[in-house]
């Protein structure tokens, strides 16, 4: 059931993101298809699928999240690319193709990462925000540009780049991860949740309890999967994080550890759900796939 | 009396801006530091000073526009970041001191951009805007986004990248500059004008024209410093667009025919004001200091 819903959170979100990409003139199109190729590469878009399921779980039709839905894969975009390039990560492969600084150059994937990150910000006011109310918009720009920023996101990332070759416990790992992926996550499901246009105080406080566990949970899994997967099917090279010393949750707890606080993770995820009814069914489905997934 | 008008608004912008320096934690320190290195650096807050007086030229306190002030120049002081960077221009100087990838090393200053980018609008939606219905606001944040993004400054570097060792023709480089300078400082009146919650539609318009005018002018004038002024002066190497190639002003018209042209953009943006009264007399002193400054 998860995989058709991905399968149409997927095709949803893409024709919304498609229609970004239209150079408004030749001069531009050639940064206007950088970020293009950054953007639609296939990627499984478990973003949008949250700020869909988010929306839908308070009984509101997922379309209207739409716009949610392209900011926070254009923010996780984004951070990709700027993460891929030589002074970073250094990755020539994203799945399986060419990063954007090595399909077009360095400075184009630069400038493509700084404009995806404000489109983000444009398409969050864009589609099917209309009906929703001025102070409910502003709401969801002020959680974006807190998940993305230094205390978000960024933050994350600098936190991981400072702790190579660093042992980290791990609640300096945890710290690190509910920045760098985590608060992505939790905007995902907040913003999708607020497109609905009916959310309460206690949907929202519920569904950042979801957010934070699946969010940790995938994390987890992440690491699971470096060890365990091969490149092949993960379309990176398999235990790239531990040959780069980086710390791991399998590194610290041990993978059979590691394992069983995924399942916990995933159980705590479902139980902040309880309030919900059946049309949160997809959220707790993707609790359970996530635990469950082979790449 | 612009002296004066761009002392009172640098303090008051530099104020403002302190303090979103604050890591919310140990792990953030670097990455604020490193923001805080590219903000506090002594620039001249051209862009604050143009948000104010627009806020000013409609009869309000300049304070009210506080969070567009912050948000122009954090998006100005992220865009020079990036720009100085290894890919990018390679700039080892700003203002005379290291650029932030010297000062720290290039993966955090590009981090540091993007955190910056992510808290100009986290910056607009805070300061001194509770008074502002929703509406005024959600329209600050899209104006904004637009003239951050690919079809504004980040198009505009873009195009200049793509333009080195190229011909461009007037038309074309002016096409450049009102993408790469001129989006940012039309944002920065719209913004301030906006902060003051009385613009009408055609003081935005009255505004857009001027803002253009002096955008150009703007350019015009630091091609020309670029040929005339020293290193000690412009705290960077001059003759520096030339020694790249780079299409100029003077390159393209001559030296004495930009001059002409910068005086002409000059009073296209003061007449452009004739609907206001002496509270614009700011916007007015700017657009004749643009033409006149020696850095």
């Amino acid at each position: 059931m998860i995989d058709a819903y991905q399968a149409s959170s997927q095709a949803r979100v893409n024709a919304a993101l498609e229609r970004l990409f239209v150079a408004p003139s030749p001069q531009l199109a050639r940064l206007y298809e950088a970020m293009r190729y950054s953007v639609m590469n296939g990627g499984k878009r478990v973003r949008p699928l949250l700020a869909y399921a988010a929306c839908q779980a308070l009984g509101c039709p997922p379309e209207h999240a739409n716009g949610a839905a392209c900011a926070v894969e254009l923010i996780h975009a984004y951070s990709l690319v700027h993460d891929d390039l030589p002074a970073m990560d250094d990755d020539d492969l994203r799945r399986g193709q060419p990063t954007t600084h090595k399909a077009f150059d360095e400075a184009c994937a630069i400038l493509a990462g700084d404009g995806l990150q404000s489109l983000a910000f444009s398409a969050l006011l864009d589609t099917h925000m209309s009906t929703l109310d001025a102070q409910t918009r502003l709401q969801m720009v002020s959680d974006l540009a807190l998940a993305a920023g230094p205390a978000g996101m960024v933050g994350g990332q600098a936190i991981d780049l400072g702790s190579v070759g660093i042992k980290l416990d791990q609640n300096a790992l945890e710290y690190m991860h509910r920045h760098k992926t985590g608060a992505l996550i939790e905007a995902s499901v907040q913003l999708g949740a607020l497109a609905s246009g009916r959310a309460q105080p206690s949907d929202l406080q519920a569904l950042k309890v979801y957010a934070r566990a699946i969010g940790l949970a995938f994390q987890v899994q992440d690491d699971i999967l470096d060890v365990e997967g091969d490149t092949a099917t993960l379309g990176k090279q398999s235990g790239a994080d531990a040959a780069r010393d980086k710390p791991t949750y399998p590194s610290l707890m041990g993978l059979n550890a590691a394992k069983a606080y995924a399942l916990e993770l995933r159980d705590q995820a479902i139980d902040a759900l309880r309030p919900f009814d059946a049309a949160a069914e997809p959220l707790r489905e993707l609790a359970r796939y996530i635990v469950e997934r082979r790449h």
